[in-house]
């Protein structure tokens, strides 16, 4: 229990900012540090560090920070293992030095490198990867996943060899990250997509405070929490898991909300819909945002108060491995053509295929929303175990 | 000098945060009220207001916040002076509603209101709007910049009929304001273009820092101070100018930076085509950031230190009248086709050609810096008067 805890205390960023990582896990050995007497606001947000180095990434159970860009990139033909470990190396170490608000190795800007604002950079491999370095290690659920009947997917928002995920509670750090590791990245891979994110700034709400969506709705009551069992069961599965052992599953999907028609509906259409009150995020039948919803309550008529159709009830499962860890950004795109809006939907969980895939699924079979959300970018990521202080992300897998 | 600095209480969200609006000015009378005795630190930033209501539109004197969306529309071809006043109404009413901190007249989202972040919302009137309200009201200047040798214009980018600078702390506020007076727009407009930027968020860095740009230069700092003689002179011109007095002219060029060919410089080739040091903004001669350039200095060589095609020496003028106040963003935008990143140079002054166009002119001419920008969009605005509580913005043009 003592090491779940300190794991709790190096990964999230909140307890564990601007100090080195402490304690101790997954047999390996962690620098350790009492953090200093600080207190919390004497310090500048932007000052704020994550600890890169830990079991497991960061960037997963870390606060969501205000912003984020999913960077997309496909190897180069030529690039085998030995390029891949290079790559990886490469990123790690300057991944290392941005989050901790140091410039990267060969910063053209390091003067944008100072302010990390909790920054996390998350590495993710596609399927094509973990081909490319050993076809026998790709786990069963990194493929892309089932096309459900509601998706119209772009392939230019899909499957992809590696994912950076680059998040700050400060959009020009986040600007500097994404520019210094894609510049890593050139040598070995071509860019494929970039997505681009944000939440409430920091300062804006208090914290802890569920997000809502650009439709209005108070969007992930229902999310295991960080440092708990439940967490570690449904993200982690730290058991046996060759070299995923520690790592995750990441789930990227890009929803496109259609906001015109959304706003023909009132707000009782709009809270059916859900299921929950859009004041705060409550149940329809009743009790407190964080309360469970009562899908057999009837109305006066006999009807249930949550109707069949309803997300809540269609998201909603008796199977408890059936659950997923959303961490997912709104997104709003005026800048160039057709303004789009939407939401980058990204679940961490061990096994996508386990546990994604059914919720979709009821949800694609008969979820009203569905009229108003289309999504129109998916990929799958394997996301690999931390690394210690001079090791690179990956190495479980290019040097097991 | 009482009513100068009430005034400058009036329009700083620092200090006038979350209260009403206090002194008087230009013969309007404004509401009055003693700041709350709250400590700084007690209120969330997402809770603190910059008053709407003013002698001169907020956006302008106010600290720039995080966010800065810019939106530009037409007007339909049907709206006559009676549709614009009807239009400028119900964008006043709702904007001084947004940014209280409270939903638009017909919000569709009045959740996602309830977080001001210092939100701004700032009118412009392009030649064409003013022109179809009263063809003899239309100021010399509101007219296309002259072209520059150096400019590549995209009319995408371009003049429009009415601009809404949308600036908040938050992203959530900004794309949500932006959304609602989009809509209260869209039956008397067209939407032209968006253009969205950012700066370092707040909490990031000591309030007064002067922004850096994405190519890693200390950028604006030879700018007028707001709440000052020198300041009112260059931008406000409160003297007699028909309907603009109280208002002032916004130029605004999309400046394209060409990263990759700026990355092939090292520091000291940067330094020579600033003229500054890339560490502090300091002047290659000498002293911080703040002190002058001394453009006769030479070198051991014999050589001014400031070289001849160095961009402080060409923006510089010994015309006290040829100065402008910059209140530009940077932008990064990658999630659509080839990335592009760049400033959204905003600069606000009394008159564009007597003031901006003489700067532009010599840069044009001969700053070597010409070869890694590149102006790709470029506009002119004028800002009318703020407006008292239960007034709206452009009265003055519209029910003179």
């Amino acid at each position: 229990m003592a090491s779940r805890i300190s794991r709790r205390g190096l990964l999230l960023g909140g307890a564990a900012a601007g100090v080195g990582a402490a304690g101790g896990a997954l047999g390996h050995r962690w620098a350790t540090a009492d953090p200093p007497p600080v207190a919390e606001e004497a310090v500048l947000n932007g000052e704020r560090t994550v600890p890169f180095h830990g079991p497991h990434q960061a960037g997963v159970e870390t606060p969501p920070q205000s912003h984020a860009s999913f960077a997309a990139f496909d190897l180069g033909r030529e690039v085998d293992a030995d390029g891949v470990r290079r790559l990886m190396r490469l990123l790690s170490d300057d991944a290392a030095r941005l989050t901790r608000g140091e410039p990267a190795l060969a910063d053209t800007e390091p003067e944008l490198a100072t302010v990390p604002a909790r920054l996390t950079v998350t590495f993710g491999f596609g399927r094509g990867l973990v081909e490319r370095v050993d076809p026998g290690a790709v786990p069963e659920w990194l493929r892309p996943l089932p096309e459900f009947d509601h998706d119209d997917l772009d392939p230019d928002r899909g499957e992809a060899d590696l994912l950076i995920q680059v998040c700050a509670d400060d959009p020009v750090t986040v600007s500097h990250a994404v520019r210094m590791l894609g510049k890593d990245a050139r040598a070995f891979t071509v860019p494929r997509w970039t997505q681009t994110g944000f939440r409430r700034a920091h300062g804006s709400e208090s914290d802890g405070t569920t997000m809502r969506n650009l439709m209005g709705q108070v969007d992930g009551t229902v999310n295991p929490r960080p440092g708990t069992a439940d967490f570690d069961d449904l993200v982690w599965r730290d058991t046996d898991q060759g070299w995923l052992t520690g790592g995750t599953g990441l789930v990227l999907r890009r929803i496109v909300t259609h906001l015109d028609t959304w706003d023909e509906l009132d707000r009782p259409a709009r809270e059916a819909v859900i299921g929950r009150r859009v004041a705060d995020g409550a149940p329809l039948t009743g009790g407190g945002e964080h309360d469970e919803v009562d899908l057999t309550a009837t109305d006066a008529s006999g009807l249930t108060v949550v109707p069949a159709f309803a997300h809540v009830r269609r998201a909603r499962t008796d199977d408890p491995g059936e659950r997923i860890f959303r961490r997912g950004y709104n997104y709003d795109l005026r800048d160039h053509g057709t303004p789009e809006a939407g939401l980058l939907f990204a679940a961490f969980q061990a096994d996508p295929v386990r546990q994604f895939v059914p919720i979709q699924r009821r949800l694609d079979e008969l979820d009203l929303l569905n009229e108003w959300v289309t999504t129109v970018g998916s990929a799958v990521f394997a996301v690999p175990p931390g690394c210690e202080e001079g090791d690179y992300v990956g190495r479980t897998l290019l040097e097991p």
